[in-house]
């Protein structure tokens, strides 16, 4: 079992009495999570996800729990919080903090088509500009500030030819900030396994706790980095096709500007350097009690060099 | 067509630009609705209602739209309102107040069995629990002060016999007012037709504009003198399993308390007063311009009565 916190049926149920959902049928610890321990919960009035917060800072979960409140009241398909019956969104189970959201239904995708890829940038266009609206502000917790402090710490542990090229890229991308960029409330870990589809339509995105305020166009690398691959496993050069089909769909929701059209080739590596250095790190200083396997953090240094290679003559621009 | 505004495919799809929930798809009418005019949406994002408010007082409208997000906040399956990219529910449409909310599965059922009962008294409960930390107030617009000012304005078109009728029950119920009960926010219109059912459980209960403050207790009356006669066409009595399959759902939720139990003769009574009222008041004074037939008032009169004839054992009171 992969969750940190084991929860019995009968703690459950008592739990469950702070809330209007109805008595505890059923629930099962969900094995994929790294940062909280998550169940599906089953009551007779429908299903849900707990989640118990084991490392997020507690001051940090109401942008969390109000970012995905503001968005599900804006018909974005994602967990919305259940208020208890004093009317919070965070409650406490185990001594750990809580919340209890609805749970979509859909699976993910691992091998998206272009179809699929119009969706998610459809739906990443609607999110950001629902979230537009949302007041609270957390800056991106995997931002620049946090790849400098990351390098830091793994430098002992990083080849030459690595730590060149973390070096090389981190001073390109000091070069490269877009201050007039359109900014707001980004998902920032919208991989294909945060995204729910049901017959063929995207019927839902999970998993808001890395967002934060950045760069909306941020959050497009992040998505075009992970879902238009040409091969995951072995190509990493972006699939032409799912690219702009991505991309326009996107378009077509929230046009792109002319900064950010110039802004794009940078904001890929951007976007492939922050998940290589999370990696990194996770690989070389992986936290105590974690209990799943690290990502292999070759797959994203090769992302990152794909894009540099390719930085002048990207095969899908942003479309005008 | 059975709606007051008439609303075309361009207009609705340039309206719906001030939301978050993708491109139209397809919309209709729907007949059924006497207050406002309505539409099934069906857009790129989701399926949702549309509500164009014809004849509610606009300052009224903030309690109903916040008090559906406030109860589907809390897990009830009930119309979420959408909020617009500016963060408001409350939109304008064709010059009329207009509003968005999620269209929820599932269907109503005219034949409720004794499962049927048992799901909706639990949800009634949940949903009076869940209310209660709804801060705002507006008096049931229906309640005591209404049923004075209607019968005013009734009593030119009314028999003797109904005269007398309407006058003793008043005069009772205004010795029978019961300050101490519990009080929230109720449905108080929650029939047969506004709650859906999906494979047995109760999947959504729906039209919230007869909503106010009152008691709690008032609002299973009213549900149990719909939900339980023993033939609503014929035979107005109550049939015990069923009122006590519903009570007994309910008390599992929000146990009922003393006071309760001593008052739910003369609430029973209320509640059938209230809509025999409201009935001989569309029926003799017709809003112009009102475009589906009234109700049969006789209905509610022998209802009344029956609760009248039963005062003192009615089949089944409330559980211990």
């Amino acid at each position: 079992m992969s969750v940190y916190t084991q929860v019995t049926q009968a703690e459950l149920s008592d739990w469950l009495g702070n809330y209007s959902v109805g008595a505890l049928a059923s629930f099962e610890p969900i094995a994929a999570g790294i940062e909280n321990s998550n169940y599906f919960v089953t009551t007779s009035q429908g299903r849900y996800v707990l989640t118990l917060f084991e490392r997020l800072p507690a001051a940090e979960l109401p942008f969390y729990l109000q970012l995905m409140a503001h968005l599900a009241r804006h018909g974005i398909p994602c967990p919305a919080p259940i208020a208890d019956l004093s009317d919070q969104f965070l409650q406490q189970l185990k001594g750990k903090p809580a919340a209890l959201v609805t749970r979509l239904a859909g699976r993910s995708i691992e091998n998206p088509e272009k179809p699929h890829c119009a969706e998610l940038g459809a739906l990443l266009g609607r999110l950001h500009l629902a979230g537009r609206s949302y007041p609270a502000y957390l800056e991106n917790p995997r931002g620049p500030k946090w790849w400098r402090m990351a390098f830091q710490d793994l430098k002992r542990f990083l080849k030459k030819k690595e730590l060149d090229l973390l070096e090389s890229e981190l001073a390109f991308q000091a070069q490269h900030r877009f201050p007039d960029l359109p900014r707001g409330p980004v998902h920032a870990d919208l991989f294909r396994d945060n995204a729910l589809f049901e017959e063929g339509r995207i019927s839902g995105v999970i998993d808001f706790y890395f967002a934060g305020v950045d760069c909306l166009l941020f959050d497009v690398a992040v998505c075009v980095n992970d879902w238009c691959l040409v091969d995951p496993a072995r190509d990493r050069r972006l699939d032409e096709t799912r690219t702009r089909s991505l991309l326009g769909a996107y378009h077509a929701v929230r046009p792109f500007t002319a900064p950010e059209r110039e802004a794009w080739p940078a904001m890929l590596r951007a976007a492939a350097l922050r998940f290589w250095l999370s990696r990194l790190h996770d690989f070389h200083l992986p936290r105590p009690g974690m209990l799943v396997h690290a990502h292999d953090p070759e797959h994203f240094r090769q992302v990152l060099e794909s894009r540099i290679e390719n930085a002048g003559g990207v095969p899908a621009p942003l479309p005008v």
